[in-house]
């Protein structure tokens, strides 16, 4: 159905309708000027991301069922990354003619399954038109306790440095579709051309053999075994509540926390230059899967660059007091790699071999 | 300065390192995975919305200063309609290498400007890029005790329908400078195609004739005097928390309220839809400036059609008590244009004859 049909209201109503609050603090959902919200006893988390597409997002290798799921997703993350628990939800998408009432759906069935999992509300939003590419929007409110909150500024010396899950598997999985992507658009535009040629010439036996190879080609789905790992975490994007969840059941309040969306080089300068310390990271320590490591290899790239800077893997980076080693090496899902040192020592990379290296920043940079 | 050379962190910090937090509930600001905020007293607004290049504005005519203005007011302007004060704003800006840094600086300058004038903190945002059009994303948060919300379903039958300020000017402005648009770059391709044909006919006199007219052309500024006011309008919106202010020293409460961005029309069917009501609004109450209404006659529009339909004068629409009838008439910049009456009776308007027709949402759709 054509989104001009509904118009902007009756497009909000459908997406909106069947909306069940499930927060206390949730006081007015859709349908008015604002959402109002109930924050009595704790204080509020905002966090916002904008993902346009061309930049954030290719259509061409992620379906709008996942695009929803991924865009809220790692808003919510962030309120994890806060020691937050997630709660309300704003989304504003600006799409072009090309989509449909039913696209539209597909993209909040995605965005509505990863609220649903978290027990998020969404809470209002803006769905305009736009000229050329779509642009999301999303703002994710969530709460904490004053003295729970963890920010990027109390990492201190002596802490280890920990994170969640493994690392560079996003950004493969990403390498894998773009490459995959060039080699079918390689063939099409190879087939188009001989397509040509055979016109030309008239020869029309050709022309249909050439003609049944091109829809055989657009059916054509690559054969991506041995990698869905790689997909899963480029395409459905999870944010690490079970790990603050283990965290809290541990007793262990990070000292300093945020999650992986530039790579980790990038984040561990924001959490030292923010705490005023330095850090020694161990590469032999970073968490790598199988899966990343063989692609790597295959791409002839270097497997420890790709976790440092590769982004997009939503883990959590954090500090946590030296008292708490044996706690945090009962978790499962957590992995130390390095300890925080004076400011003065800087932030050290300390590689296989022993040699040390200075941390650089070479994470995604959406204004490069 | 190319952003590039900044990269996302720098251009953030540039923009934002002398912001200073003005209120108490503002616990954290820019630089964390999320903004940090206290609303133990009170309940919390949220309200966010989505401009893109190209269909909600033209840069053409309006330059980034008044844009990032515009962007804050109209959100800020929702906090108001909901009876509340804003408190807090987060931005997130997509733009395309056309744009300097100091650019994206108007654009914070004329955002700032609007959270100056209401005490509003800048708490967060994005920063990135887009391959076409420029997007803009705010969030703004606000707060009301919870007995002092006004929401758009409150409104009974014999309430009084009032309006702020006059409608239909920011429409004219729009329509004004559209036209100006078409006159320029008429006249513009008009002497590039003479420019043509002189360069294919040879002939250097007449060309050089063209070349100075042309050049003459891209210095010219249309002459807008008389109009001032429908450019104001449209350029320059202002959130209504003046007449906030005087509702409250005047100790008057509306039963519904909400702002009016798409059109008198449609946001009174709005109201009376959620508050189960029907209205009577009568034409000669509706009120117009005298600018309006010379601009309609001159585009042969109805003045009227346009002050109903015409969107983004970002007034507040209203309904009071009967009981406030002498208390609402003593405060300036405040029109009563009708009453609420029961569902059964429609949303009717009453023209200057006496005739009555159902109010129709004419109100601008992005998604037609």
């Amino acid at each position: 159905m054509e989104i001009a049909k509904l118009g902007e209201f009756g497009l909000i109503d459908r997406l909106t309708k069947d909306i069940e609050i499930k927060n206390a603090s949730t006081v007015k959902g859709v349908g008015d000027d604002c959402a109002v919200l109930s924050y009595p006893d704790k204080q509020v988390l905002v966090t916002t991301d904008m993902l346009m597409e061309g930049v954030h997002f290719d259509l061409t290798y992620i379906d709008l069922k996942h695009l929803g799921y991924k865009s809220a997703m790692v808003n919510i993350s962030d309120i994890f990354a806060m020691n937050g628990t997630p709660r309300q939800l704003t989304v504003s998408l600006a799409i072009s003619k090309r989509f449909s009432v039913e696209d539209i759906e597909e993209f909040y069935s995605g965005l509505r399954l990863a609220c649903d999992k978290w027990n998020v509300d969404v809470v209002g939003g803006d769905t305009t038109s736009s000229y050329t590419g779509m642009a999301i929007s999303i703002t994710c409110i969530g709460e904490a306790a004053k003295e729970e909150i963890v920010y990027r500024n109390g990492a201190k010396d002596t802490d280890l440095v920990c994170v969640s899950g493994d690392l560079g598997a996003a950004y493969m999985g990403l390498q894998l579709l773009e490459r995959e992507k060039n080699v079918y658009y390689g063939q099409i535009n190879d087939l188009q051309k001989k397509i040509a040629e055979a016109k030309a010439a008239g020869n029309d036996a050709k022309l249909s053999t050439l003609n049944s190879q091109l829809s055989a080609l657009k059916d054509f789905q690559p054969d991506f075994s041995g990698k869905e790992y790689l997909l899963q975490r480029q395409l459905q994007t999870e944010a690490r509540g079970d790990i603050i969840q283990k965290l809290r059941e541990a007793g262990i309040r990070p000292t300093a926390m945020m999650d992986i969306s530039d790579g980790l080089s990038s984040e561990l300068m924001h959490i030292c230059k923010q705490s005023g310390v330095g850090c020694r990271i161990y590469e032999k320590n970073i968490p790598i899967d199988y899966q990343t490591a063989v692609m790597a290899e295959e791409m002839n790239m270097n497997v420890t660059t790709c976790a440092m800077n590769g982004g997009e893997d939503y883990e959590l980076l954090f500090t946590v007091p030296i008292g708490d080693h044996e706690k945090i090496q009962q978790i499962d899902g957590i992995k130390l790699i390095g300890h925080i040192t004076d400011a003065k020592f800087g932030q050290i990379l300390v590689t296989r071999d022993n040699q040390e290296f200075a941390l650089k920043a070479q994470g995604w940079n959406p204004l490069a």
